[in-house]
């Protein structure tokens, strides 16, 4: 694993980088509900269940900080507001790909049902 | 993305089970700093700097509950416990070097430093 993840600092930062933007409750659920489209902020809450007006109010403004969501407001009356995921945001596939195939694992493994570390 | 993360509840519980296990300062810094062999609490706490021994002990506590690390008390005198990461550690490898990329390449987009995404 020596190869993977160095002790000298960079490596590990940028493991502590992916891990600070995307952990929490509800970021990657945000990126998820609006992979089918644009979404208004109304639409997502009523999607995503138990998230607070604030919360993903909160949760927008990370995601538009860290390059993964955009908003839009269309000048109309009353002026629409629609929120979208951005080409930065289809980078995470990999990575998406890899944290669903390890959480798989490791619920097997700790639940009981992986006999792969039995000797 | 949809193919990789679909909104039916397994995989999405799949990929919070994962960041919910590696998320916090500590725990990968730890498996990391036992990637080399066996170590004492002390010689832990020494290798990461800023780690308070209350933090150390309760993250090799979730680390041990998760299975990644196992604690081996050696009875000699005084006793002696080494702590050492587990085989269902290693299967951390692939995550880990999707976390390293998707961080490398996230830092570059939003210091301005990727042309990836200019139009």
């Amino acid at each position: 694993m020596e190869d993977v993840i160095s002790c000298n600092g960079n490596d590990l930062m940028a493991v502590k980088d992916a891990l600070h933007v995307l952990s929490g409750n509800w970021k990657l659920q945000i990126i998820i509900s609006l992979i089918g489209g644009s979404k208004r902020f109304k639409e997502i809450t009523k999607e995503i269940i138990g998230i607070s007006d604030k919360m993903l109010s909160k949760e927008l403004k990370d995601l538009e900080e860290n390059g993964l969501v955009t908003r839009t407001v269309y000048d109309t009356f009353p002026p629409k507001v629609y929120y979208t995921i951005t080409e930065h945001s289809t980078s995470l596939k990999p990575l998406l790909t890899e944290l669903r195939n390890w959480g798989k694992l490791h619920r097997q493994v700790i639940t009981g049902k992986s006999k792969l570390y039995s000797k």
